[in-house]
């Protein structure tokens, strides 16, 4: 696994070629924006999507997906909801036999489907895993420690990928559970608004606590009953990457939330941004999942019908923190 | 139980005064420090311990043990070092069958004794619970929203005492595993130092996220050791407190390691501080306690090493962060 194609030139692909380059594998990284692609050759950096960080010079950039799928492994870093589209744009020219890495976090809005099931379904019979962890993207780029889960069916081809990409800065820790990492990269981005909420109204670290505790506790419910194992959640993509995005303005998915609990409405939020702020449309895709598994998620449904407009922020609120007393396993249950 | 006695008089005690005062109850104070007695009484705050709160003005304190003991429940909040003393101290005292509430968070110096067993041993007969959870002492004390568990191997024991003492700011949520819920709240304050010394070398938020997602399952080990629950660590007590305790300046425990992380000594720290840093004394004892249980807990020898000065914070961050690629499940495991 030398040469290694990334699909995706927004923050978290960029981020990743670098690891790459660091791991010593060559790298092409295929970019949908023109000004990326020329940014990075001409430049070597990022400005509209990783602004301030300085790329390695060797990382090369490209409009061309047969250029970029000529390689041995391929890293799918494209946003939740545009995986599908990209994955059926790949399948013609995908190389037979070579790996993907699902690199989104996400459930695709309409279907329930997770990043997995949608990558099986479009790329029949390729090799995959899914990478997701907490790692904002900024602190990959610049090199700093960082640690992820990296799951896949076939436990041995997680281990290769592993040895592939990892070095002493960016460490993959091999699991057999993809379900588990899918859904706790993908769930988590809906609790860090819920508890961006909370504290854009000001109501303190003891009540996020309490929210990461029980949001924790919805996700591990829904990874169990898609085939996922609960132990999982309390890993890197569960429980380490809902800690850092839900404590973090550095979030897109928390600060979108906090801004919701000082007043301001989604519309001005998003309006603002570049990249994707992905608990938005996997808010929805989260509930459908749940009705359809039988899973009772009381703080997605609550952000769900905020961002939807059906409830105000005071009743999403009491919503999330007004509860009875009650058995702490029942309440979790 | 309508009136409800409080030993101890710092942060959390007074805190927890104002708790029961809006759930209704008649509260009495003891405190150690005459100046902490006086200032309650006479201007309604407690300037050494809770600065900037204003008290409900009919908390009483005094510095009458008898006194206060003549009560239905006892809340005993003092620091975990202190309440082998203050139990053997108040023993002779006691009214034979009312139940104690263990509100400390650590683990005994020398004994390794969880604060639960503490008690047993020196209020025999006592019918014992534990509270801890999330809970930043000034923010319960102004009424943010905070829930806690509440454990007692008798459950529903725990069940009344959430009742009398639980309000729609302050939810205790009752357990039948006080082994789980003590070792939560004790462990996680040495935690809570490891996070700060990567913050304060400035290491990043993805480095925190994965250090407390590997001190969770340590801490969980140790609880099923002794006989508690993985599960309870996983909720208020253990996640929720760690998640609040690892992120916030707040915490005496992470600003002691932010600072010994950006190069302070332990000595220069401490000496500048009102109120007990748990996790100084607790981090040893927590070694002592998974040597005889038989429990590897690498971020917790390292944090021990780290205050005894055997090691530099450099060779701190090395064992912290540096591992080999292994399953991630191994490498919880």
């Amino acid at each position: 696994m030398q040469r290694i194609g990334v699909i995706g030139g927004g923050a978290w692909g960029t981020a990743l070629a670098m690891v790459l380059r660091r791991a010593g594998r060559d790298v092409a990284l295929w970019a949908h924006e023109a000004d990326v692609v020329e940014a990075i050759n001409r430049t070597h950096r990022n400005p509209r999507f990783l602004p301030g960080v300085e790329l390695d010079a060797t990382i090369v950039a490209t409009d061309s997906l047969s250029w970029t799928l000529d390689a041995e492994l391929l890293l799918l870093a494209v946003p939740a909801q545009y995986l599908r589209a990209v994955c059926k744009r790949l399948a013609p020219l995908w190389p037979k036999g070579i790996p993907a890495v699902i690199c989104a976090k996400g459930i695709e809005s309409g279907s329930g489907a997770l990043m997995t099931e949608v990558a099986a379904a479009e790329l029949p019979g390729t090799p995959l895993s899914i990478l997701s962890g907490p790692t904002f993207a900024i602190e990959v780029a610049r090199g700093l420690p960082t640690a992820i889960a990296l799951a896949s069916a076939d436990g041995g081809l997680a281990n290769r990928i592993a040895a592939a990409i990892g070095s002493t800065r960016f460490r993959p820790y091999a699991s057999d559970d993809p379900v588990g990492v899918a859904i706790g990269g993908a769930v988590k981005n809906v609790l860090a608004i819920a508890c961006g909420v909370v504290e854009g109204r000001k109501l303190g670290d003891n009540a996020r606590a309490a929210l990461i505790t029980r949001g924790l506790a919805e996700l591990s419910r829904l990874a169990v009953a898609k085939g996922g194992r609960a132990e999982t959640c309390m890993g890197l993509s569960g429980l380490g990457d809902l800690v850092l995005t839900a404590s973090s303005a550095q979030s897109r998915n928390y600060s979108l939330g906090f801004a919701l609990g000082e007043g301001k409405t989604v519309a001005e939020v998003l309006a603002g941004r570049q990249g994707v702020t992905e608990g938005v449309a996997t808010a929805p895709a989260v509930l459908e999942l749940a009705a359809r598994a039988g899973v009772d998620m009381p703080v997605s449904a609550s952000v769900a019908g905020l961002l939807r407009g059906d409830v105000t922020v005071d009743q999403t609120i009491e919503a999330l923190l007004a509860r009875p007393f009650k058995n702490e396993q029942g309440a979790r249950g």
